[in-house]
């Protein structure tokens, strides 16, 4: 299957199932099930469930509980991106071209909302059947810490804001995207592991696999911001140097940075030795976020 | 030991319990872990632990485990007043006679907070030593459905929210409070239960004993809202009625809502039978559930 066929197949295997795993519309209280399933069926690529599944095929086919660990990554990512565009946050009314979810239910239901795609991420993980127990407390230890405060999402999160105020090292940039969504693209890779019963010897190349893959994701994600369009993008371009985010094009500059991106694929490339063939989709995918184009 | 002493030496070891489990202000980054700790430590009383602690001692001396559960409904509890608290909720100003966490730290360090107690309540969890991996999946099931939209604390906050454009019908009230308060406080004493290794009967008892006495406990706290003052509260009072909330005293009367609270406490003293004086700590909590004056 060409790589295109699968990003689809899958792409559509994960709306599915998030389609399942997410109370209907008509359940009630209705409208805050209506403002998860807006976010969370906006049109996002489903990288990180992406990620956790060809993770687990690296290691074996089949593999329960992969599907359902990715979704609840994406849910925790839906609520990230809900929280993040807030007023009080970063104030944005555009995410993957539509109105985000406070312009259209109001700031109440927003955060509402947020906390309950973080809650449902839970209930997915320890719902899922035929994984035993002490992979299913593993999953939750992988997604907990990777979205809290220390080296996770929400730490990452808080230096960003904070770094508004301070000078633009390389250090202070690294500490922010290392947890901000690196740590997040990190525990993909990783959950898909766990999923499969990874040795110590895979699970480590995994993490390794999501750290530069993480790494050259966010370097791409800054570079696209400043060259792209915001029709391309969905979202408002130009916004991180508006905002006087540190990026790092404007640490690095652009070649450079595109020269580390580069880099960094390259190294994610290498980290895969162990898995053979097995790890075709995960070589694609380093390639594809290289790549990209929003 | 008395009952005083019996709660003031629970909130203590809880308070310890607490202060282990959250990462320290020195803790990068320093902002969002004094946010945390700001409202953490803000003098609750630590009802929803002790019932967990309390609940688990119903059936067996010593449980690992049932502190640290304790302190994750705590951080729930917690990170559901911070976001309650904020302008685009309740929009209050004081909570237990402090200014509320986004007074202090701003809306976007209360936001931030308030998620990432949620997700410390999930590491909380996943870190338990000597507990087994089956009885962890469980209390996750047991804290993050309680807190979820369907029949759970977000849900019930939704159907608060716009509960305030309905007219005040006794079925509404309940769906509300079932949900909003009543959910968190009978998953307390569920998982004391679970960590102690509860059976059928055993967990049926304590479910039952949850839903009574979290009823009450709602019921008594519309009651002080009517008579009791700002300052005994440490919140503002006589905000219900002026913001059209919908509570017991408003639908049945505060005669009739007081003879209400007598009969849920009577009913859960009676779903005790079971564990006979080992369940003596969890008659007396809803003894006092029923006569706290805030």
């Amino acid at each position: 299957m060409l790589l295109q066929e699968f990003l689809a197949s899958e792409q559509a295997r994960v709306d599915a199932a998030l389609e399942r795993l997410t109370p209907p519309e008509s359940q009630h209280p209705a409208t805050i099930h209506r403002a998860m399933r807006y976010s969370l069926f906006a049109g996002g690529k489903r990288i990180r469930p992406i990620l956790c599944v060809a993770g687990a095929a690296a290691i074996a086919d089949h593999v329960p509980g992969a599907l359902e660990a990715g979704c609840a990554l994406e849910m925790i990512h839906t609520y990230s991106l809900i929280h993040d565009d807030l007023p009080a946050l970063d104030n944005d009314d555009f995410r993957r071209g539509k109105p985000t979810c406070h312009k259209v239910f109001g700031e109440a239901m927003a955060i509402l909302a947020g906390d309950a795609l973080f809650t449902l991420a839970m209930q997915t993980l320890v719902s899922i059947n035929g994984l035993e127990p002490a992979r299913i407390v593993a999953l939750v230890h992988e997604l907990s810490f990777s979205a809290g405060t220390v080296d996770g999402m929400i730490g990452g999160q808080v230096t960003d804001i904070e770094g508004e105020k301070q000078p633009p090292t390389p250090e202070l940039l690294h500490l922010i995207h290392h947890a901000k969504t690196g740590a997040l693209l990190r525990a993909s890779v990783r959950m898909g592991g766990v999923c499969a019963g990874a040795n110590t010897t895979q699970a480590a190349a995994l993490s390794s696999y999501g750290e530069h893959v993480g790494l050259a994701f966010q370097i791409v994600d800054d570079i696209l911001d400043v060259e792209e369009s915001s029709e391309a993008l969905g979202k408002t371009a130009g916004k991180d140097a508006a905002q006087g985010k540190i990026t790092f094009p404007a640490v690095y500059g652009l070649d450079a940075s595109k020269a580390m991106a580069q880099e960094q694929c390259r190294l994610a490339h290498e980290t895969l030795t162990p898995f053979g063939d097995r790890a075709q989709r995960l070589h694609e995918i380093a390639d594809l976020i290289v790549h990209r184009k929003s």
